[in-house]
């Protein structure tokens, strides 16, 4: 059974194939950012049909192949039993549950991202004024401010996941996970990309200002 | 009319497959700087012939293919009725309309400009007694300073181009949107690219400077 | 013999052949990073017949061809009396004579690296809650502390060595050679090369927490 | 005559071919580390037969065609009178003269380079205790210190290089010109990209650490 499904998953499979090279080429341009250091950051899509596809926990996610890409349902429990998801699926798996349109996840760790996160006595890094806050939902001006939460980093990941829920339906932009990385989706994968480095290029705008002025973001 | 404009545009038109060609290019190397992120940047060539090719609104401007780019007259309205050109198209279209020599414009979003722009309390940013200043129209010396205004950023694009317009003659560099962007511009792609990077180079040393010494720049 | 010594080696060797690929990939890696400047760097894989496959002195690790790679045995010395292998050989012996497992050695330059083991009066650098440190060997959360050991610089090798002998057994993520840079190992490439990202990533860091604060890693 | 040296040049001389093709490489590899922003920047190579091949004024140095790169004598002359070599070529002929051996002059502009040069009150930057420093000529060891002259930039090439000539026997890693750049060289291209590659590592480690400690390099 387990190879019929294997067989079908990847020889007739037309939109599991495109989900899958989505996420391949997703890794890459993360990569080349420097967003997926040593096996950090995951990334998934959700197909029109609901299947989810997700990184396999472990593998460097620039150089995936499709090997490296799995099957989990809505609760994150892998289709083939023997496969391991993204030890961060549950927080995938939270925002398509909570967001009906949702079609992909990204999780990055960057420089910024981390640092800021370390730095601040906020519950949330703001961010105001930039042109760029345009690219996330439902922002049609540079001349508002932004909140992305920051929650404490667990290693007991539906704890974590508990936390983020209450939360959800505030965000703008994603949160962040403190010393770890940043959580980011959309509709599709190009807008979930967009909104990341929308993301990031603002936080390292946040960066250096934080440098050129101790005060700045109440830090 | 509308398949054979274009029929016309993409079979047998070259002058229009170049600057396609050229925009497409330059997009990927703004890019690869990391110059235009998430949606963000625009780019356009005025042809021999005085068309003008610009990207279209909400791609992102680091994968363009030749869909991306279309056909707007000098006041900025799309030659085909369903295109949507990018935001700040008034914004080419002015400079075109000034400066008749000009052949491609370029708007990029980097971090350098973002953040000196939003610091200063300034209404320009002055570069002084770099090499690369020759980069620029009629510079042929480091031994000068060029003043690159700030315009605070504006929604209304037609309002903030009217700021822009007193102040076009005197520009030696091109300009800054204040948490925005970039706008420089050139007799062809190459010259504009070229002052683009030019422009950026000193932004970037110029941010450095600032980090070392707080008092720099006026800031 | 050497004749027939090289091409035994380079037509039927296949696990040779695999071992040469993944220090030239391994290299360009590096170089795209920045973590081999000038001839600086040096890699190593030990196959599983324990034939040690090491960079030759003097070529640049970015672009490395089959001929820039030689083999060599536990004690350093090269299989061709001809060949001079990497100057910091000893360094990469030692922890393949120390680690029974360990398959891959990697010794990368980096700006941060450099910069933090110049400036720190401290005996080592201290990585704390960071996601990333989960790379290393035994990490399984990021609520932890892990120290990165600093070696004064000395040019020779065996006496450096043997300072580095005494804390072997310590090592979680490696060890830094002052105003020099990292060494990093794993039981394969793949698992090196991670860690070695995984701990660029985190000095990085590091670095950026410590323009933010002076006080910050007791600097 | 003119065609007749043209094609010799292009179609026969596997010296020549062999010259342009690494310099067109070299501007390659400079370009990507941002060294050759705009039109900036130039590269030389003197053949064996005492050709100098350099590139031509005005083209961007990341992008070179063979079209891009000319023949000019020791006294930077063109060899074909339409022909202008970049307009420091005198300072290329200049080591060339000076110094025997070299094979390969490379000039770059850099963020560090640049910020640091317009910084300092001192005359040089001093390198010390860097690994890195081996990669200069005469250097083995990091225990040591290596003066990197800095002088003022000026328009007229020839009374700059006067100025130069002064100091170029005591020159261990190239110079600087304030606001400007570097200039390394070295015996082939080779030797010199790894100089340049060494010392803008250097001049990087230095940028970071003078933002660290604003009293470091006496600035």
């Amino acid at each position: 059974m387990t190879e019929q499904l294997i067989s079908v998953s990847s020889a007739q499979d037309g939109a599991w194939k495109t989900a899958v090279t989505q996420i391949i080429r997703a890794g890459e341009r993360m990569d080349q950012r420097g967003w997926v250091p040593a096996t950090a950051g995951n990334i998934s899509v959700r197909l029109a049909d609901g299947r989810i596809a997700v990184t396999r926990s472990g593998g460097h996610k620039g150089f995936l192949t499709p090997e490296g890409v799995i099957e989990i349902d809505l609760t994150g429990n892998p289709l083939l039993p023997g496969d391991r998801p993204s030890a961060e699926t549950l927080l995938h798996c939270q925002i398509y549950a909570h967001f009906p349109h949702t079609g992909a996840v990204l999780h990055g760790h960057s420089i910024a991202a981390t640092v800021l996160s370390m730095r601040t006595k906020e519950r949330a890094l703001y961010l105001a004024d930039y042109e760029v806050l345009k690219v996330f939902e439902g922002q049609s001006t540079h001349a508002t401010r932004v909140a992305v939460p920051i929650f404490s980093n667990d290693q007991d990941i539906a704890r974590l996941a508990r936390s983020v829920s209450l939360f959800l339906d505030e965000m703008k932009a994603g949160y962040i996970i403190q010393g770890h990385g940043v959580y980011v989706w959309g509709p599709d994968m190009d807008t979930a990309l967009a909104r990341l480095e929308g993301l990031e290029f603002l936080l390292a705008c946040e960066l250096e200002r934080l440098k050129l002025s101790p005060s700045f973001q109440g830090m």
